[in-house]
Order: C-alpha cells, then structure tokens, then sequence
C-alpha cells in the first residue's frame, strides 16, 4: 500500500480552471491533489534577437515557486539574485515540451511566453506545469485566432506530463512529496495526444532500475497522460 | 466623475479568505477588486544575526509580483538576478507595518516572515499586502498559541493600509490602476485600530499639492481603513 | 531639552558651497552641521531609451556614501555587488522630487543625473541631498543656458527637504544621528518654494503618533524649508 | 549512411589516459573522437553544511568548458557571471550518477569533488564526462585506500553514460556534433556495470518518437556502454 | 614642453590635509594638482578569516571614484554590480604598498582599512592615494598609541608614490591626465623613506621603451617621493 | 642553492606545441616544467562598440584556471560568479603585451581573442600565457594569411615573458610555485624580439628592493626572454 492509499495506478484528483488571469492571452490554474500551478501565457510581437528575420516564431516558459508553497519556506530566487539549477532545468523541459507541439512557422515572428508558477507544491510540479502549460498556450493561440492574427492554428497536438516511481519495489503512477521522498526512483515522461514520446527523464535516486520496471512505469505514464489529454479537452471545450 | 465610476470616498470591494495555504502558519488570499495578494507567514525559530541573544524575537516581510499580474508581462526578477527598487521599498514597507502592532519581546526569539505575493495587480498592491498581511501574521500567532508557544500575544493591534489620489483636482480613495495613472498624487497611509498613524507617503507625480487637499486625503484614508479593521475582523472571526 | 541642546524648531548650521567640481556642469557641497554631500549634476545628450523619440528631457539621481562616513564603516555597495534598498528609495526619491520643479518638454531630450554623494554622515542625508541637488542642477541649466542650449528656463520652482521627529513626545525639526537613533518617528518632507508639497514620508519607529503631532511636524518643516529656500537663494546668487 | 560514416552501432574511438594532473588525487584525459575531456577528483576532509554529523559522505560534480572547446568561441562563464542552465543540468547529472555506485556511508564525512573540463567538444560531452568522472573517482578513492583513510572501498560499481539519436530514422549510438545538430532525438543513457539503468533523458528535438525505436537507442546503449565498462577496466589496470 | 608648461622633473602642487573626516580613526584630502583623493583609516578589532589566531594584523585597502570625478560621467560600480579589473587592481596595490612598511605583528590581530575615494580626478590617482593613504594609516596608528592599545608603533617606513611617463620621447615626472592620455608609456614607482623599492609598475601603451629610458624615470620617481616624503612629515608634524 | 636546485639564471624546460585544438584558428600548449597552460586564439569579423567605424582592429586575451589546476582546489570563478582581481589583472597585462607587437590598423576591424587558460599550475602562469599566447596570435595571423585576408602581416615583434625574484638575497630566474612562495619579490617582464620592454611589474612581498637587484633581474629576464624567442621561432617554423 503506497502513503497516498491510491492504487499503483490512481492519479490524484486533477482540475483545470481556464481563465483565471485577467490580464494574460490565456491562463489556467491546473491542481494535481494539492499541488497546485498557476499557468499564464503571454504574446509578445517580437522574437529573441537570434531568431530574428527567420519568419519563425518562438516558444519558451519560465518556472517559479512561491516561497511558501513547500513546508519549509524557501529563500525567494529573486532574493538570493539567481534561479537555482532546477528551477532552470524545469522551465527548459516545459518549454521544450511545448514548441513540439507547436509549428513555429504558422505562428509566424513571435513569441508566446508560459509562466508557470507554483502556488502550492505536494510533488508533480513540473508534470502539472506542462499539462497547464498546453492548456495556457491553447488559449492563447485561440486569442490570437478571434483577432485573424493566424491563418491556420499552429498547434498540432496535444501534450501533457506524469510521473512514476518505485514505491516499495512496485512502480507507481504520479507520485505526491510524501511518496517522492521515498521512492528510489524519480521518472517523468512528456507524451503527446497523438501517442508520441516527447521526452523521459528518469533517475534512479539510489538503487539501479531494470528494464522491466522501466517498462512498466512507461505504460503507467501512458494511461495516466490518456486521462489528462481528456482532462485538458474538457477544459477548452 | 472618476474612471471606476466609484464616488470619491467609494473603496473598491475587499474580500480576505483565510487558511488558503497548507503549509504555511497563517495565510489569505486578500482582494481591493481586481488587485490580488498571496499573503503567508512562516515561523522560524531563529532571529537575524544581528538581533540574536536580546530574548526579542523579529516580523519581516517579502514582496514579489508573478511575472503575468500585470498587464504587460514584467520580467521576472528571478531571472533579472535582482529585486527591483520598488519591490525593496514595499517589503520595507509592509515589514515596518507590522512590527508597530507587534510586541516583539513577548513573540521571544523567533522570526515571522509574511511573503506578499501579488496574483494580479490593479493598483493598490503594497496597501492591499500590509492589508492582508495581518490577517495572516494573525493566524500564525493564534498558531503558536495553539500549540502554547506564547504566554500572552504578541500582537498588540490592527493594522491596515490604503491609497488615496487626486483626480482631477479632487481627493479620492482606493485608486485602481488607471485611476492611479492618470492622477495627480499617490498617498498611501498605513493607521492602526486605535486610530495612530504608522506611515504616509505622499507624492506628487507632476503637480504638488497643498494642505487642505492632503487633508482631504487622511480623512478618506481613516474612514476607509477603518472598514478594512472591520473587514480583518470578520475574516478572523 | 534635545540631545544637540537646539530648540524644537532650531535648524543646524547650513552651508551650500558652489562650483566645488571642476567636470560637473553645476556642483555644490552642502552642510547640515557635521553631515556633508556632494551634488553633481551631469548633462548628456541622451534620454532613457522608454523616453526617445518623445521631445522630453529626463532628470534623475543617484546617492551613495563612503565607507567611512558613518560611525562604523559600512561595506562599499560595489564591492558588496550590489545598492541596498535604502540607497535605491533615497535616489528614487532624490530623482522624483526634482522632477517636480523641471519642465521637461523645455530641456529637450537630455537627461540630467544629479548624483549624491555623502562624504559624512550625521543624520538627514536624503534631506541635505534633495536640497543641495537643486542647486547643482540649477547650476547645470545655467551652464546650458550660457552655451545658449535652451530657449526658456525648464526650471519652475524651488524645491527642498527637512525632517522632523518626535523627541521625549515633543515634534523637533532637522534630526542629528543621535537624535534620529533615539526618536520615535521619522518624517522627512519635501516642498517647493511656492509652498506646494511634494512628497511627506511620515515613519513611527514603534508608537503610531496622531494627527495634532504630524500637524506641527508638517509646520516645522515649513518654516524650515523656508529658510532653505533663503539659503539656495543666497548660493546661486 | 551516418555523416560520421559509422554503422549504427559504432562509437568513436574511446581512449582513458590516467593521472594527467599532477595536484589531484584522481584524474583523466578521456577523448570520445574529438570531443576531450579533463575530470579531476578532489578529496575534502569536509561535507556540505546540511550533511554534517551524520556520518556520511558526498560526492558532487563541476562542468565546465574552455571558451574555444567548440566551433565558434562561447562566452566565459566566469566573465558572463553565472553558470547556464545547461552547465548546472550538466553537472548535477554526473554528481547524481557518480553517487549511484559509490556507499556514502562508508566513505565517511568527506566530500570527492570530480571537475570535468571539457578541452574540446564534438559531441557527448555529458557523457564522456560520467565515463571519465568515475576513473577519476575510482582514482581518488584507491589514493585514500594507499593512505589507509578507508576500511572498505565505497566504490560498488561501475558507471558509464553513453548517448543515441535518430538519424534518418533509424536509432545510431555516440552522436558526434554534426549528427547531433541534424538528429531528430537526442537521448543519454547512464548505466551501472552491474546492468542497472542510472539514468535515461530522452528528447524529441521535432518530432516525437515511439516506444520501438526507444527500446532500440536502449539496446545500442547497453553495447555501447558495455565496450565503455571494458574500457575503464583496462585503464585502472 | 609638456602641455602642462612644467618642466620634465616638476611635480604639481601637492597638498595634504590630515583629520578631515570626523569618523575615521585617521584621515586625509591629498591633492596633486587637481587630482583630490579623501583617505579614510579604519581600525576593526578582527582580522579576515584566513589570518586568525596567528597573532598578526592586516593591513588592506579599497579604491573608489565618485562618478563625476572625472571628465565624463562614469557609471556608478556599485549600480554596475562590480568593480572594475582597474579598480580592483589599484586597491591591491595600495594594500600591498602599505604593508610593506608596517610590522603585522606589532599590529597585534587588527585590521586597518584604508579607503582612497576619488573626488576629482586628474592623472595620478593610485599614486596620490597611496602616498594619503600612509598619512591616514599613520595617524590611525597614533590613534592607538594614544589609547595605549600598542607598546611598539608597528609603522616601520614611509611609503610614497609618483608616476612617470614619456612625453614627445623625453621622461617626465607626475603626468596629469591630458599627459597621461598622449604618453607612450605609464610608470608607477612606489618607493619607502629609506630608499627601497616597492613596486614598479610601468607599461608601454604603443611603443617598448628601453633601459636608458627606464633607468631616467626611475631617477625622476626617486626625486619626485623625496619630496612627497618631505610633505607627508610636514603633514603629521 | 634554490628549492629547485636550478642555477640562478637557469630557467625551466619549455616546450610549445602548436595546433592543439581543432576549431581555433592559432593555438598552442606551453610547459615551463610543471606549469601548463593551454592558449587559443579566436577570430572574429566585429570590435568592441567603441572601436567600430575606426578601421582598427582590437587584440585581447581572457584568462582563467582549471579548478583542480592548484595544489588545493579553488573555487571555480563561474560558480563564484565573478572573476577574481588577480585573473581581471592577468588577462589585462596578456591583452596589452600583445597589443604592444601588432599594428592594429593593419588588422582591420577584426578582434582576436586569445583564452589562456592553466590547466596546471606551478608559478609563472602569466608569464607563460604571454609567451604562448604570441604563438597562438601568430597562427591566428598566418590562417588570416592563407585566406587572403591581409595584404600585409600585422605582426611586428615578438613578445614574451618571464619572472624573476629574490631567493635568499640573490636575483634568480623563473621561479616555480615553492621558489615564489617563499621569495621576497616578484618581478615579471614582458619583453619585445628587438630589445624593448613592454611592461615591467615589480612587487616587494615583504622587503623592498634595491637598485641593483632590480637592474640584475632585469638583465636575467633578458637573457630568459631571448631564450624564450628561440623557442616561439622553433614552434612556428
């Protein structure tokens, strides 16, 4: 039995809320149990200078946390004047995750920025960014599209993300703090609507794993991400 | 007529909701209309290296805006690498607030630290966080009392806080943002329960001003204050 | 009786020196009995790059300290690598109070920086700064007007700054250090000469004060800006 | 056909050149074709703060690269003044993997610091630096063993990290830089002697990819690093 | 003729004027023409980490120039975030010049630090701050023999500076700073009262000069702080 | 007889080895015993902003040090976050020797970068830097040459350096790491092919020097640098 008393293959309760920002081309609150992410996308008519003149557009993401969205508070990054290692680390793979569903050529010479704020954190945080993420950037691309910015829409699919892990030998789907503090192993895996693998990150905390554990945590995080790509279609429906 | 179509002395509505974070020992969520904060304090039980060994204890305060509350995205200071001067002088502000209503020898030798995080901003944010950081400096004491950490509390008043302007030649309360952009002064008075006054800061963007209209002001400023006294009563009732 | 044996309303001795650098386009030396800036003003032929193309000139300032003009040296900002956030609310407001009296449609597109450099430190150093600035920029617009560079005067007004306390319960005008370590607020205003206000920074250390008591802070200031007034008058002449 | 002209299979040709630094207590030279690597282990009779008194151990990992290592000149990060994103990825890779084969208990309360300068890149310089770091490890833990600082060796196994793409479709093992910037994929495999899988990163640069061609960069890396664990061998002989 | 009219071995005037500062525990304004430089000696009661419990003290010094000192405005380092190569570099080199004539152990374990602040800069003003800085350090130490807290004076020599320089291929003693800026070549001697060598530093900014030439600058240097040890005497007398 | 057993005008063996990196246009390794130090030179097709339009070309030279390159490890600069004084320093004095020997005009408006960088260290690294980085400036030169990217050679000396000091009274020639640890002075020159000095830096660590210890450190570091440009014509021939 696993801390959460979920089954090995039981998400936690997950909700998205779109339209939370006043201000932002599209947002979304997205809760994964009690972590929660607030994810709000931003247009911008201009492109990093190195992508300049290209007629392609660009797609990126920040990540941050609110100092008390953990148990213990942690020191503000804006405070201690940089972003720690993993908090660059994560908003390359949400961002990655997004411009593979995205034709950057259709969206032409700009770019949509996602910020990807955690509010509350109880592990998954960067699984929940990326599901909101999409979500965001949905809207956004929508907002575009009610003012004839784009002739076609340029998001091509869908892409949403979970966690595994080893609890106690048997892999596990979309662990919380508890169990991630606990488990030996730590895997991510970035899925598309359309079956495609994105990307996999996944790290044996102490112990080696083998290829069969490996296995079946993939076939975890596939129907765990088949119930968040319904999920973020009844969220823009 | 000012923009908002309020009348002169008409505060936006205030709404405070306690207990919106898990982790953290006090917290709300406060909004003056569209303006929302994350208000959260944290308990440590260590002081300051230059308070250490006095048997007193320390109340401080961060600021920090998500990238996306306003309505051009502003980069994040994170990501800057520094604090921008503005967020230094709120979080200095909103600290000095509330170590008037506290009595920090009784608090012992610990630290609290409110983080005020603005979700969305329409004016009024540094009012709204000294606001809302009461309740949830509250709520964190009520916590230690709970667990009798405290013979007696430390917190020895109200505090709250509130904006005026002059639009168009007249005092009004409670600007929003474009109130506040188009007019002529910003004040902010900072007042107790019992009626003192813990700061004011009055500026004149172009145009000075002169006593009978600061005047004005702090008449608007005590009467709106005193229905946000109401308002953190009700909320920790 | 106060701490420096003054009456309540008794200024220190003030000297405002001029010309006292040979590169800056206006300077001045000024003194609040032992607490002594140097204010240089610097024109440029450029504005922010948020201000180019809008025929408006810009002015701003800057404020340091040597290490060693306080009691106990104080770390150099450059080699902590960083301002701290009270140097950059002093400047902010340095730069803020002098753009009240410019006209800056009439300076064209340039910038002047006033910059404030504290070579002692006795208490009321952003007072003395704001009111020696004045007289390093006037000098600077004089330095224009005699090259013919302007067409009218930008500059519309004087402007000056005092603070006040409460020592033992009674409002005293211009604070020493010793002074300022042991009252009870601090209320720095700013006013111009035609008697408007410009900003009033009004702090309880730890008691709220009351209306009556900032009243007489506010008369005190008066009377004492006006002899500034006299004084900035008397050096430009 | 490959740019490289290499079947598949093939990875470049792999040499280990031990103790090349004169000062470390363990290092290498490790060249993957082109792409060379320095790692050198340090010892410190010292742990980090949060793990002291607990009898255990660390081992971590610094990365870094010559400004000239690649084609065109990168900017220093010692003069840029912060290390990026992907170095911090880097680098708490190799600590991770090196931690994986090595009993921190029995390493005592010291710290083995393994620096890996890339001299010259052409692709997999992440993972020639895990393969060299743990010669260099291997190193330094047989000089305290020569000194009788350790009971028992810490070191429990091998590691070696290899990387896959897909190149015109088809799975290759060991990119260099110029399949690399054409490949569709980009996956690094880190495994343990002993079989265990450390660690998988697999990224889809465009397009997606499926579960057989995944399963196929596994195989290849099995072989690849089972030539890689041969290799360490024969250097430590 | 040099553009200054002086003749090849003149000096500019050189003025110093001791106890400016009402804080430091030793000071001065010295003048070389219109280079100013205020030193300002600080005594703290500890010595940096790597020197404690050795029963010696250390002497050190930091270098700083008011933004308006020179001809064009110079960005603020403490706004840029750093020092400059050159500032850092004038400061090792004041420290390293002062230690050399003081006993550190006669200093007992103490820290003097001199800070040299440029107010208005001219040419020479390393060489100008390290002949002040002795005077303030000398009278820091008198300072302390005058609080009994030494038994020996730990000042074993004068120290003093002066630059040279090669104008129109004859050398010339002291450039200012229109000199400096058409000068082959930049030398600074740093020399002690009884007649040994400190430091040389010289450079040839297009052309190599040759040993006659050197050898004629350093005799110049030689008269040059003779006579500057003749005013610092004067100075303290 | 000195730690190293060398004679005093005896300096260590040097080998340079030309063509050691694959992508930069000159480069070299160069040994003097135990000191390594790897130098490479990088074209580019742009100046510095405050050169262009002025038909000018621009040498410089960035400096840095492997961390394990010492005996105790030092913290890495990119970690730390910014260079040290001392590499600020040393990449100047490389900049500006090499400056010394190339007509800048004749370059064009190119800048060439030559990064030294000790990958192992046991004195004298600056002094290597110089000699190896003229190795690497004149194969950046000749590979301009073949392309037909000069008319005529920008190259008009030689340059390189070596280091004196004073062990046991006595001037010796090119002291290693133990020799400059334990000498009274550290004397390093930079030299020309034809007999001119460059730039002379003498430091008195703890006694200062006289005269005719200068001028026989002098004459050493002649007879050293001469050796020096025999073995820059070997390498390049």
């Amino acid at each position: 039995m696993r801390p959460s008393k979920r089954a090995v293959d039981e998400m936690r309760r997950v909700t998205i809320e779109r339209g939370v920002l006043r201000h932002a081309e599209g947002s979304c609150r997205i809760r994964f149990g009690d972590t929660e992410v607030l994810c709000a996308a931003t247009l911008e008519e201009r492109v990093p200078p190195w992508l300049r003149g290209q007629a392609r557009g660009w797609v990126t993401a920040e990540y941050g946390m609110l100092p008390r969205a953990t148990h213990d508070r942690m020191r503000r990054e804006a405070s201690a004047g940089k972003q720690s290692g993993r908090t660059l680390e994560i908003q390359r793979l949400i961002g990655r995750s997004l411009r593979t569903v995205v034709d950057l050529e259709k969206l032409g010479e700009r770019q949509i920025t996602v910020d990807c704020d955690v509010i509350q954190a109880d592990g998954g945080t960067r699984t929940a960014s990326i599901t909101g993420a999409w979500v965001a950037l949905h809207d956004c691309i929508e907002w575009m599209r009610a003012r004839s910015m784009l002739s076609a829409s340029p998001l091509v699919d869908q892409v949403s993300a979970i966690s595994c892990g080893i609890y106690d030998g048997a892999p596990v789907l979309d662990l919380d703090y508890d169990e991630d503090s606990t488990a030996d192993t730590d895997a991510n895996f970035v899925l598309t609507g359309s079956g495609g693998i994105v990307e996999i990150q996944a790290t044996a905390e102490r112990t080696p794993f083998d290829r069969e554990t490996f296995d079946a945590m993939l076939e975890l995080a596939r129907a765990g991400c088949s119930k968040l790509f319904d999920l973020q279609k009844l969220a823009i429906s």
